[in-house]
């Protein structure tokens, strides 16, 4: 059972580590496309389908509505671009659902 | 009046023109996007819409149909991936035609 009422402070640092999580998503993208060297017509396409394919991915997967954040940061958490310690700012409940949620269970 | 008729020693040469202008232009393609340093996220979607773009522009002009083929070589010519003079060994009437539909009168 997901707790979804979010304190202020919460909803606070909620946004700033979405935000970070999507910086470092982004960054890393990024660093991928430039280190991409084309030789050849079908990694052209291949560039062309890992972009709409991420697009889709990170369009799904930012969904800032307060009903989802916790399977966001469960998948942010797994995915690497959240760290436990990070999230642990929203608190010891949330940081259990989290975990719950993304699989993670001490 | 295009002439849609084609002699074999023609479609030899259609189809070597042909496949000579699709390298040109995935090698142009290909230069183009290893050149490309991407350091926003608009620009991460800029090359994703650039490639999409170029893929549907692509499949739309490369087609190998004789009823059409007057058509793409003159488009082929036009954007320069094609010269009047590689195009000659069409003949003088493929000429005629494919720089009449190119906007080329002399």
């Amino acid at each position: 059972m997901i707790r979804e009422s979010w304190s202020k402070s919460q909803k606070k640092h909620a946004r700033e580590l979405f935000d970070l999580a999507l910086e470092r998503e982004y960054k890393a993208l990024i660093e991928e496309i430039n280190l991409v060297k084309v030789e050849s017509r079908d990694e052209v396409w291949e560039l062309r389908e890992r972009l709409n394919q991420k697009a889709k991915e990170m369009d799904r997967k930012y969904d800032y509505r307060y009903s989802q954040l916790i399977f966001v940061f469960a998948q942010l958490l797994r995915e690497g671009y959240l760290t436990e310690d990070e999230l642990s700012v929203l608190g010891e409940e949330k940081l259990d659902d989290i975990k719950k949620w993304g699989g993670i269970n001490e």
